[in-house]
């Protein structure tokens, strides 16, 4: 069932992200993982993450992602589903904002890690899919995933994360979109810092959008996040500058990025809906 | 017994990649791997690579890496096997010394292919210590694998590639070694920016040594080369440059990248014993 419609919604998804047949597939998609995560048992997990704690989905062997435990409001979803089409969730109250997100992003990845097929590409996809469309209503257009290179005698298309472009009277966006950052995180900068070069820099705003950076170690049943925070601060001053990285699940070590140069502005995804202005004005 | 000869080679090249030690275990690592594949069935491959010929080692259902048809001899290996250890391989005419390496850096990597423990990180590092052994070697000196950044009010270690530091009076060298580069490699870029950032441009040479760019479908056993030629091109002259990129099996559309601006110098590894110098000259 949650195969099919993730099928239609792969269709959809290429005529348009912020189409309403899109959103609406995206949450027929999370009513289904939540129909099929309610009849599956819960196993808490030992979080070496001071203050907070996960569970995790577990089915014939084989078990979820972690999963926030104060995140986690299926009822909350089954309340607000229509809110999620009509666009009114973003005014939930923050506390609920974030954990509506979360729900939205953390329930059909726990289902895809539950039916065994190892996939990691269908979690990821789906997961840009959500926060593409979440963007690209905000900001009112459809995202892009290729820029121009033109300088000179060459001529090449260089594929990229998500572009939004409203026009000369406004910043253009680019959007990385992650399930989980780890070492490969300095590609994030690298294509910030091409962008830069190609087009000057503060044309395009970086806005890093990720899940969370939690690992769950299946033996022991241990959760922890990985963190690299002083790698963030070097790349921050020396390849580029992001302009926000939000998290749906916000690692302590990254939030404090705020606070120390070059100040990285790391904060939960529920804080966009209030500075999405400031993402793309001039 | 390969798999003993490795683990005394992760021992000693904790203590130094060029110590006379590490040197003749990862000869003796080849030629153990040499006696294993001698028993092994070959199977041919089909090659959409122009110009290249490749075949695989199969046993008990797995199936190894393509092995280049032209640059595969044992024999020679056999017959030469002190000149690694004593330097004089680089003495070898330009065709012998190109198969000399490859056969140095494939016979392990292929073995470790064939051990079915699905293990990528064997053959990573191993591949790592070679290349860490013969670059070291050549310059006189062992590498590091970090680098401090001390910056007004920060302090970080950054963990990097290998580096090479001769003194004032030379570049210094970075090297990442990198069995194949694929979507990953806009990393060596933004490596070789920070190190432009942090110390300025110029002090470091960045050197890429790559082993190939094959990958194998195993149903079809058809062998492609992944290149993305254009997007080398926009990250060396958008984030940093490179000095050398070498290869132990040399993509021709990397190959043809010195022709076109901006004029990466990508080579066969063999190349790199005569120009040496040119690395670490002011």
């Amino acid at each position: 069932m949650a195969a099919h419609i993730y099928a239609a919604l792969s269709r959809t998804a290429r005529t348009g992200l912020i189409e309403e047949g899109t959103t609406a597939l995206l949450s027929d998609l999370v009513l289904a993982a939540l129909d099929l995560l309610r009849l599956t048992p819960r196993e808490d997990l030992i979080s070496l993450v001071p203050g907070k704690q996960y569970f995790a989905f577990s089915r014939e062997g084989r078990v979820s992602r972690p999963v926030r435990r104060d995140l986690f409001d299926e009822q909350l979803v089954q309340a607000n589903i229509a809110r999620f089409n009509d666009g009114s969730f973003t005014q939930l109250g923050f506390d609920e904002l974030k954990r509506f997100l979360y729900m939205f992003a953390i329930s059909y990845c726990c289902e895809t890690d539950l039916a065994g097929r190892d996939d990691r590409k269908t979690p990821a996809t789906f997961f840009e899919y959500l926060i593409g469309n979440i963007f690209g209503r905000q900001l009112g257009v459809n995202p892009r995933k290729q820029v121009d290179v033109l300088n000179l005698d060459m001529r090449a298309t260089l594929p990229t994360d998500f572009i939004f472009d409203l026009g000369a009277a406004h910043r253009r966006v680019h959007l990385p979109v992650k399930l989980s950052t780890r070492e490969r995180v300095v590609q994030v900068w690298a294509h910030q810092k091409v962008l830069d070069g190609v087009y000057g820099v503060g044309r395009f705003r970086g806005v890093l959008t990720v899940l969370t950076e939690t690992k769950l170690d299946k033996r022991t049943r241990e959760v922890i996040e990985i963190c690299l925070p002083e790698q963030w601060r070097v790349y921050q001053l020396f390849i580029a500058q992001l302009f926000r990285v939000y998290y749906l699940d916000l690692p302590n070590r990254y939030a404090v990025l705020r606070d120390v140069p070059p100040h990285i502005q790391v904060k939960e995804l529920a804080e966009f809906f209030a500075e999405k202005d400031a993402l793309i004005s001039q």
